[in-house]
């Protein structure tokens, strides 16, 4: 960065432009750390909520994402094509389809992790563990207001 | 939100991915009070640097806002065919351009800047004052390592 902008740091008081570069730097940490395992952040994403044993549908997926469902039921067929993810029906509600990870799902997914959780680290250390915490708890109440 | 997803919030303790969902939520709030002024998210970011009066190069714009450098010739080029920034040779360096804006420039960001703050004053309310203050000291150490 010139002298010129770190002189200057406009924008450093918008919550709106510290996230959106924050994430920015945190989402090429992420795609760096997942290049290796055949991974972009979507797919990764849909992935590890597969992973996480929520048994969501697809609808909670996306919501859960924030992306366009559209794009969910491709991720998951791609998903699903390469193996990774299952399709199973969902206990409490017969028109929907759980999206559940096969075994290989959850090897990738453990091997794609630990790439991405040693990027993040270099991402996040310019805070400590208690800071990261705090900040966690902070955007957890702005990603999931009540 | 589901039941079953709220029982569940899996990904609450990865810092990426609460970071990409706080930023999708604040994206949409800017991108609601932009929508009346002719202004979408990013050209809004160029006109806001311009603002600023850093007299910032569209290489450094290109870095603040983690974009690619033709992404922002053809942002600037936009901005300044509306009439709202000029180009001026850079004191420092004469092959670079400065982006400035012009009176109309600042005319359109005031009204859009006053739009978004009110939508983002709704996204952030889940957070009082000094936990705003805190999470931008936070997030500013994460997107500005020194």
């Amino acid at each position: 960065m010139t002298s010129e902008l770190r002189a200057h740091m406009p924008l450093t008081d918008d919550t709106a432009f510290l996230l959106a570069r924050a994430n920015a730097r945190s989402l090429a940490a992420t795609h760096a750390g997942l290049a290796d395992h055949g991974l972009r952040v979507r797919s990764y994403s849909v992935l590890a909520l597969a992973v996480a044993e929520a048994r969501l549908s697809q609808r909670d997926i996306a919501e859960y994402l924030w992306l366009d469902p559209s794009q969910v039921v491709s991720l998951v067929d791609d998903l699903q094509r390469r193996g990774l993810v299952t399709r199973e029906p969902d206990e409490n509600d017969r028109r929907a389809k759980v999206v559940v990870a096969t075994e290989a799902g959850r090897r990738l997914h453990r091997d794609a992790a630990r790439s991405v959780a040693e990027r993040e680290r270099e991402t996040l250390e310019t805070l400590d563990a208690a800071e990261q915490q705090r900040l966690r708890e902070l955007l957890l109440r702005l990603a999931f207001p009540v």
